[in-house]
């Protein structure tokens, strides 16, 4: 089952050196936590982790300087905890969905994975509109909500119903739920 | 400026036959004739109308049959008043996002159009996707909080809500607001 | 077998109208009875059979404006030869790919058909195009040499060439091989 | 002028380590000199140079690994002529298209590129696939035969034949026109 199922984080490598970056920051630091346990559990198991993350101008598909870049932010103390490990992958996006304009539907299919779990930031933004990319390409999802977070607390709620209603995707946190049950049938 | 925006009607030839169809189609109901009238104006102003609509797994591409199948369904008021008009093109769509799997994009860049009205329905589910589609394209946005509508009224406000803070889109109603104003800089 | 692989016609509903149309149609002309008997063959096992057809610049997805319109210029006897039939599939296609800006990619994802058998014209354009969008998104093809053809004969052996060297895919006529044995591993 | 013309190279870091890939990098070693000098002429004339390079294999979009990972193939030489600068971009891409799953076509957007130069290998693969997807975005082309190669002699002829009539696109030599004079209307 490992095979068909993995986990995807999103935007965690991030300078947060927008408009709103402080807050996010502030509401992506209690989460991160959780993202960085669930991750190692994941890993276990042995899925693939996979990072999507924006480009933040930089259009050289290098991700050590995209690192290197992002460190120089507020967010350094968050990514330093995230950072990906030599078998992840990394997908340098360009855009809000990690499926426009990136080769991620592409090493999915290579990777025979159907089901995904979608985390990181911000989930009002980036993982509500990967989250819809990923239902119109007929992925089997899971959005975690302790594994997300957004610029507001209401902004976080507002698209995790969306994601909920329109999407018909579990957001149950990782403490209540196991991958194997969301995607059993 | 007519030549550069286009008014785009999302799923409104609908059969309302799925689970939440009825509360879809009461939400519907009154919003219909303010989009009515507000297509009127719009093509007095020379703008292209472009219909953009779900194919109810109809795959042969082919209006007319898609209309009568529509018809048959409890929204056959709602379709009668907003018929496509002979001048009107249309766009059929597989899935929520009108951009994804369609020619929409090929058409918008053919017509020279940079701005959209993004009109129809659901709120939270095809036209939000379909404005965040639009957005990752760059495309300017106007989204009137008076011509859309979704199931519940709470999830049509959340998904307002992200077009505004995370699309950096207008909602104002057609009352308060005029497109040359929206798009004007 | 037969529920993943499908029939794709290509451009078969032409007004041949562009400039060259005359050679393309004397060398459709011949070739169209060929297809004809292979659309029946494959019918009778049951293959979906996908039109997959340029809008001659209409823009309304409507099938049978498109026949209308096109039968009104030269390649009418051809169109008559081969028109679609109730249970065809039909897609309309803005661009040179019969995957660019349509809906082909989910309803062939939808139909569960992994295996393209690519006809129709031009050979050296649409088909040639097509069918290295089919490789990029990993179908099984097979491009049976008695079923395209192009505006010159050496245009079409050259994409012939192309398709067998570049998309490692047969282009063996249909009189020599069957779809079963072209794509039995 | 400068600014909506760009010089693309496309799959010059090469491994070179497929069947075919010795008759490949004997074409390309004297082609690398003619497109090595015309990337410096096109460097003096503000041009933006973007290499669109297959990932061989790679999925964590970093440009140095795979450079690394190249020159460890026979393709050394080849690569150290033509090394991307600091100010070049580099888009890497998956399959055959360097718009299919890849940032392309929205760096040239931001760029505000309308004009393509393509250059690289292989000519009947890569060059004339990426080609017909440039040409259905509706940019405008030059496809330079002195500045790509192929495996065979033979197959490069071919496609420039098609990029040519099907694309309508030039393929004279970079000795014998101009970019100016190419793209002037």
């Amino acid at each position: 089952m490992e095979n068909d199922t993995a986990l995807i984080i999103i935007d965690m490598i991030n300078k947060m050196d927008f408009n709103g970056g402080e807050d996010l920051l502030e509401n992506t630091k209690p989460m991160v936590e959780n993202l960085q346990s669930f991750k190692k559990e994941m890993q276990k198991e042995g899925l693939p982790v996979i990072y999507v993350n924006d480009n933040f101008g930089l259009w050289q598909d290098n991700v050590s300087d995209l690192i290197d870049e992002c460190r120089k932010g507020q967010g350094e103390s968050v990514i330093n905890q995230i950072l990906p490990d030599e078998d992840d992958y990394f997908i340098i996006k360009p855009k809000h969905s990690g499926f426009f304009g990136t080769q991620l539907d592409i090493l999915l299919n290579q990777l025979g994975v159907k089901n995904l779990i979608l985390t990181g930031i911000a989930g009002d933004i980036c993982v509500l509109f990967t989250a819809n990319d990923a239902y119109m390409r007929e992925y089997n999802l899971w959005v975690p909500e302790d594994c997300t977070a957004s610029e507001k607390a209401e902004g976080n709620e507002n698209a995790l119903k969306i994601i909920e209603r329109s999407l018909f995707t579990s957001t149950a946190p990782t403490t209540e739920e196991r991958y194997q049950s969301i995607f059993e049938d």
